[in-house]
């Protein structure tokens, strides 16, 4: 498990005065992001690589409000790895007092510019071998 | 199965040239308010009863691409309906070729402005009806 | 002047229960977007045909709130037009009432993919002409 | 002059693979919103004490892209403050090099919770003076 931590932001408020569901699955997107980055493989080096990585299948399951003002912690956890898909389980808790926010899902793909998968571990290794010492399987 | 349609905006697409992942949940909701709309009971008219209706679970499987220059139309379903909660389910396809693009499934309770829960059925019987008469189960 | 009309949708608001300022910047986008629609030069076409179109400039006089449940109208009017930039004004009035509610410019460039002004008129003649032909120019 | 630093998410990109334009609106916000923060009179204590802040009237000058991958600095400045309105002037440069990506302004009123300018010097002395002390006329 990787953590990442951010404010909220006003314009992330809708008029139920909480954080707006959609916004959610951004914060997933945003805790990818750094979890490549602390794994020491930006997201950005896998695009310059002609590789897209796009979302196969997202869920979430809101389990208390998040307001403005807040500060969440999001913690992001690889839980399968193939060579051509990789999937990630989140949990967002208020940074400053650890209570649960929100849990879900999500799963990814490699492609190459054209949309065809790329074998991950043949062609990109050291990506591969980044994330698999990452790995930590859910007890389904 | 009611159904709504729309144009892509390109301030929705991100730098794969496709519609953001997380605006199909948006998508979602739109289709939802417009379901509201068609049923005549706008969703409008639910907060200003003091109804509010927050997201339970959300999730999109992603099927193929959306683009900007795309015309999407969105069929959404009341697919359960109790007295405090009901769920969605939803498909977008391209409007001019009805190629599936995605599928979703969204749950939502019912609870006043001070978040407990409200019993549809007595509280608000024409609400309550009007959705049953759309009430379409899904088979698990 | 062109026209574009659309709702507005739950996620567009924010705690003070109105549209969040930011979203305007996007209506005026759909409506230059829906604007070159009824010139007969579709935007998509413009970038198959490797022309960008960045905005060098927006602003935006917020008049009077919009909310969730309203409908608007937004008129668009191309201001300025020379070779390798061009202007628009919008003014979003309530669809239902004609009330103003916010009034707003923007200016955009024509590039390469190279980031490179391209002449409009020597390298797009039926785009740069089906333009002229809208030109509206503001007394100041 | 304060300054407030974030790293560009993905999802603020469009398909010219830069941050869009209208993003660039919600970053003045943050900034804002940091602004207050750091002048010890944060944006949900004024909402807290029924005081909302609208914004008048918003605008950016784009000049060089910023992309994803990139982490930008957002100077605000406190250029104007009177009993019922203030404005801001922004400034985005690339955190990593200093090179200029925008500027803006904005201004901003103070009105009670039914819309009612309200007198902040009279009304709340502690934020008109903290602000006061933060103010940094711009020459013309």
């Amino acid at each position: 498990m990787r953590y990442y931590e951010r404010n909220v932001n006003y314009y992330e408020t809708d008029q139920m005065a909480v954080v707006h569901h959609s916004n959610y699955i951004r914060y997933f997107e945003e805790a990818r992001v750094a979890f490549m980055d602390q794994v020491g493989y930006p997201y950005e080096r896998l695009e310059r690589e002609d590789i897209l990585s796009p979302v196969i299948e997202v869920s979430c399951k809101y389990i208390h409000a998040i307001r403005f003002g807040d500060r969440i912690r999001i913690g992001v956890r690889l839980t399968k790895m193939s060579r051509v898909k990789c999937s990630f389980s989140y949990e967002i808790t208020d940074a400053a007092t650890g209570e649960i926010r929100a849990r879900g899902k999500s799963e990814h793909g490699y492609v190459s510019r054209d949309g065809k998968p790329v074998a991950m571990n043949r062609e990109h290794p050291d990506f591969y071998n980044a994330f698999l010492a990452e790995l930590e399987p859910e007890d389904e």
